[in-house]
């Protein structure tokens, strides 16, 4: 198997996993500052332009973060990041999902319609016009997972690491590089910010 | 096990799913137009105040939709509607990632902050200004999965139907609700809507 990867979080997110799960892969590096993932021969294993991307054993081409993430815990599934009963994985999915719609989506949308416009304008549809709205929407959306964590669980989806922290430890970073940085009154997902920065997998890919 | 479903495309998915396995689920309407999503004891289920929901046996609510068909999957296997291996759970975990990203999730968006403001206006953080914006990058969304179409694959990950096949059915179809109708001269699209219209999963939850 073979990592195409790049700058940016939902490469580091995949780096994370990998991590976790103490997996190594040849890696590529593509230069997305350059546009690599917008031309070929890149688009002919990704239509969709984006990176992380996986080339499996068989020569198939995997994209999407989360995708590739749930194929890595079928390869290796300890330590689990998505679960080792369907219930936990629902709920892994679950919380992955919320992480994603809540925090991801608004962020990443908001950088592109304001900083990230420039690298941006010619490649996806941006919203300058509503890049505040999203960045108050990913606010809102780290608030309400701020919220959930009132019940004293360590991690988003309960007692244990699962992907939904991974992802959303890799976007905070990134929000913290963009100018959107995690608000400091939030302090159950500040704690847990610290916590999850200290972890080997961290260090290793930042 | 209980599914708490509504009117929208989201519950849509989860009944085509259940209806292409042939699973009866006890259902438990909820009327979000009147907001009962939205306050208890709805809320106590479900957080983030989405349907659809499925409460597990073990009295565990389980939110989102991509994470309530996997669970289904995982306990009713047959017809696979995700895939039999971990590459082919793989694939149609990206390509439905694609037609969330590509469509369903522009076209929400464009829909909450133009024909459904009224509605979501004070439930969630709508972007009424971008609407338009929203609505075009759906339909470059549905462009790109007609291209995509071209190696004259059936369905939207290949060979065989999928949840990507089935989110995409149901997105389609409220779009065609709310002024967002697949556009005619993508005639690969339309051929594959014309022949999901016909499925009794279709006609069974329409």
């Amino acid at each position: 198997m073979k990592l195409y990867t790049s700058i940016g979080p939902n490469p580091r997110l995949v780096r994370l996993f990998l991590a976790e799960k103490q997996v190594e892969l040849p890696q590529v590096q593509v230069d997305i500052l350059a546009g690599e993932n917008r031309r070929p021969p890149y688009l002919g294993l990704n239509p969709a332009g984006s990176t992380p991307l996986l080339v499996l054993e068989t020569g198939q081409a995997l994209a999407e973060t989360t995708a590739i993430c749930e194929y890595i815990e079928e390869l290796q599934p300890t330590p689990p990041l998505i679960g080792t009963t369907a219930e936990a994985r629902a709920l892994t999915r679950m919380w992955t999902r919320r992480v994603d719609l809540f925090v991801v989506q608004p962020m990443t949308s908001g950088f592109r319609g304001a900083e990230g416009l420039g690298l941006f304008q010619d490649r996806v549809h941006c919203l300058p016009q509503a890049a505040d709205d999203l960045k108050a929407t990913a606010r809102e959306g780290l608030a309400w997972l701020d919220a959930q964590m009132a019940d004293g669980r360590p991690f988003i989806a309960g007692q244990a690491l699962t992907l939904a922290d991974l992802m959303l430890y890799s976007f905070v970073e990134f929000g913290a590089l963009v100018g959107q940085g995690l608000d400091p009154a939030l302090q159950r997902l500040g704690a847990w910010h610290q916590r999850m920065a200290e972890r080997p997998s961290a260090k290793a890919t930042a």
